[in-house]
């Protein structure tokens, strides 16, 4: 049994992660440093899933492991192994739910990640990432969309061709982007979010969209920072999904004002991001959209990162469980 | 006068071009080195725009000036100048009408870089491009795409992501590309082409193609062979055009059966291109096509392009008129 692991217990960092990115609905995504969830997982004997503690988000979180993300993607994971062993886990919310950051799925990335250190990495990436859709799926009224599994796992900038089998495509971009959140604390429940969408769009609609998410994979890649500004702009949701959010068109003139690269929902909102070159930049734009909301007294959080090109970390690794 | 011209007479070569390219609906295109058009330009004194001779085509261009697409552009830039000098033009069509292969915007194109290489170069290729655009709209039922006339213009692999203002960007691409075109001897109407499309599509058909438009781009920069064949696949367009041309659905089978990288409609068809990475495989694609139409006693061109990165260029320039 000593063999089979590389140690007994982990502590490992899972980050939040943007995705949509104005033009790329259910595609694009990145992740960021700052917020993430913290995970501690422990080996015991006592066979199972055993969530022994929740913090930052009790009220919302499942303990239930059969309702818990973290759970559910670990479960899938330790189907496929049969292990005679059990886990114990620690969860620490670092972010809210609900908060279009893909705060599920950094939870179901955590679990996974962190076993797989424990286990010597026994699988890939993209093994990961079907276990870790399970718990993004009881999160996301059943539909499997990895467009936060992904950038959380992956890091960095993805694009998601498709989950069956999946397709993570990793997008070079340059290093001297900093990408500015903030959340307003309203909650939108991405499964509503999802329901308030057209089934049918418009060709012509769709033609300029496809248009800039070509177009800002070579912004990205070149890079051309004009040509990321002209690009994320979405055609299709933020008009619908815009409306969710108070004073949304006047945020986004704002950080647009103030320099920004570009400015859209987060995910399914509430929370709205904006990228930007450097970081005075980006605090400024932070603290000119907390303006925003503050005069129609709306708290808000702010963050400030680079783009997180590791995905997961590991926090500390010891035996000492 | 003499200072105002680089010479009296000019000929021209201007490519055909593959629009769309699957996943790119009115976005994507890239000019070829072979077919094209050639086009001779003078310089006369009697003001006006003067059609003297159409070969390969004479029965189906009008040589009136008001609706032949070469003439119309010509006359768009001639506005712009209030010239007191006329032009003479002979069109040398090397590529049928209907063929899905930028005929109309090769010959808009020719015009319209003829007289400004014999000016010395005044208009940018933005100026040309909403000059040449004017005479597309005549063939397109007075719809201004520019997804044949972009690639034409510029060269190279070029994304579209808007008209007015023209934004015309370049994707770097791989040297290796070879293009194979079969042209079947049936003729498709852009404007019928257009005209059975949906105006309303899926969102989850949209959001299929997005992908695949920026995972082309992502393949043809890094550049990624299997990536660029995994994308160029239509989910919108293909399926209602597909139907237009005996046989496609096999003939598109055969193509990747025969190592194509992707193969799909040439803008609104009935040509198909496939590409591939040598050119003795564009070869036996083409040959293998070609049967596909030959069992069915349809009739068809080949024709074998590496991607033509130049645009229109000069054959020879004289004074000599």
């Amino acid at each position: 049994m000593k063999n089979l692991f590389k140690a007994k217990k982990v502590k490992v960092f899972s980050p939040a992660s943007v995705s949509n990115v104005g033009c790329g609905f259910d595609i694009f995504g990145f992740a960021l440093h700052q917020p993430g969830d913290e995970l501690v997982m422990r080996i015991v004997d006592k066979p199972g899933i055993h969530i022994t503690k929740i913090t930052g988000d009790e009220h919302h979180l499942p303990r239930d492991a059969k309702k818990n993300t973290a759970a559910v993607s670990l479960r899938a994971m330790m189907n496929a192994l049969e292990p005679k062993f059990g886990v114990e886990m620690e969860l620490h919310k670092k972010m809210p739910l609900g908060s279009g950051l893909g705060s599920s799925a950094a939870s179901a990335v955590a679990s996974v990640f962190a076993l797989n250190v424990l286990l010597k990495k026994p699988f890939s990436k993209n093994d990961l990432l079907l276990f870790a859709l399970e718990g993004e799926k009881i999160a996301s009224g059943n539909i499997a969309h990895a467009d936060n599994v992904a950038p959380c796992l992956y890091g960095g900038f993805t694009l998601v061709r498709g989950c069956n089998p999946p397709d993570v495509i990793s997008i070079p971009v340059p290093d001297d982007l900093y990408c500015t959140i903030i959340h307003p604390h309203i909650e939108i429940k991405t499964e509503f979010a999802r329901r308030i969408l057209r089934s049918q769009i418009k060709l012509s609609d769709a033609v300029k969209q496809w248009g800039n998410a070509a177009a800002l994979v070579v912004g990205l890649m070149k890079p051309d920072y004009e040509l990321i500004k002209r690009s994320i702009e979405d055609y299709i949701i933020e008009p619908i999904r815009g409306s969710l959010i108070p004073n949304y068109f006047l945020l986004k003139e704002t950080a647009l004002k103030n320099n920004a690269l570009g400015c859209s929902i987060s995910g399914s909102g509430p929370s709205v991001f904006a990228l930007s070159r450097s970081e005075k930049e980006a605090k400024l734009i932070g603290t000119e959209m907390k303006k925003v909301f503050t005069k129609i007294k709306l708290k808000s959080d702010t963050f400030i990162s680079k783009i997180n090109y590791e995905g997961p970390k590991i926090i500390s690794i010891s035996d000492n469980t």
